[in-house]
């Protein structure tokens, strides 16, 4: 893990989204079926409108009792929290450790290039170690 | 970060725990309150008896439609996967990557002591961060 590696090397590219009048069954089903705890929020036009955590599933919907065909526009993030593609690693673990989040949208040139998250530092760790295992 | 480190180095000896007979309600309330993604199922004698991540509320009560009323143990894992307090942060690492999980409990002498999750490795890289940096 090279903290001052470019967050571009461990982003994911492909953004797996919902719709905003999508309902929140929908989110989880999808959330559950790509193993993710978070949801890009699309709009007709293509634009990024929002983001859905698995946290806000919970705070939003299951602990005021709210049923699961509300739809996912009601209880997303609408403020997004973006970093710049050229942001290194050390930045960005920074970012998410000062706002207490577990995801961030990368943008470069105005639009949503990617998404990182904790979870992604599971994947890089994990080819560190087969590497060090490698070379051992 | 140092992948040959015991766990010990790395989890929380601090359990936040629920009762079975405790509503989804209940522990989605706590989860939210301690910003955590599990919480170990303890019954009366102080045995932990299960497991709640965000992902079991989700797929077992967001997608099925339960109410939030629902009993903790009507949706808790009951297989509990404990990693033994000296294993190394590389050996959890590839446990929590091949079972696809992002908790694991840590057992010590048959009692489970502390619990890792994919976020404690935030934490860990943030001092590493700090520490590069102090050292610059």
């Amino acid at each position: 893990m090279d903290l001052k590696a470019p967050i571009k090397v461990y982003m994911k590219k492909k953004l797996i989204g919902v719709k905003p009048e999508d309902t929140v069954k929908r989110a989880g089903e999808i959330m559950a079926e790509f193993d993710i705890g978070s949801l890009v929020v699309v709009d007709d036009e293509g634009n990024v409108v929002g983001f859905l955590t698995k946290g806000d599933i919970i705070k939003r919907l299951v602990i005021p009792g709210l049923p699961n065909t509300t739809p996912v526009r009601e209880i997303m993030t609408k403020d997004l929290v973006t970093v710049p593609s050229t942001a290194t690693l050390g930045e960005v673990l920074d970012v998410l450790s000062k706002k207490g989040i577990k995801h961030v949208l990368i943008e470069e040139g105005g639009k949503i290039v990617g998404i990182f998250s904790i979870s992604d530092l599971l994947e890089a760790s994990r080819r560190k170690l087969e590497t060090a295992i490698a070379t051992e």
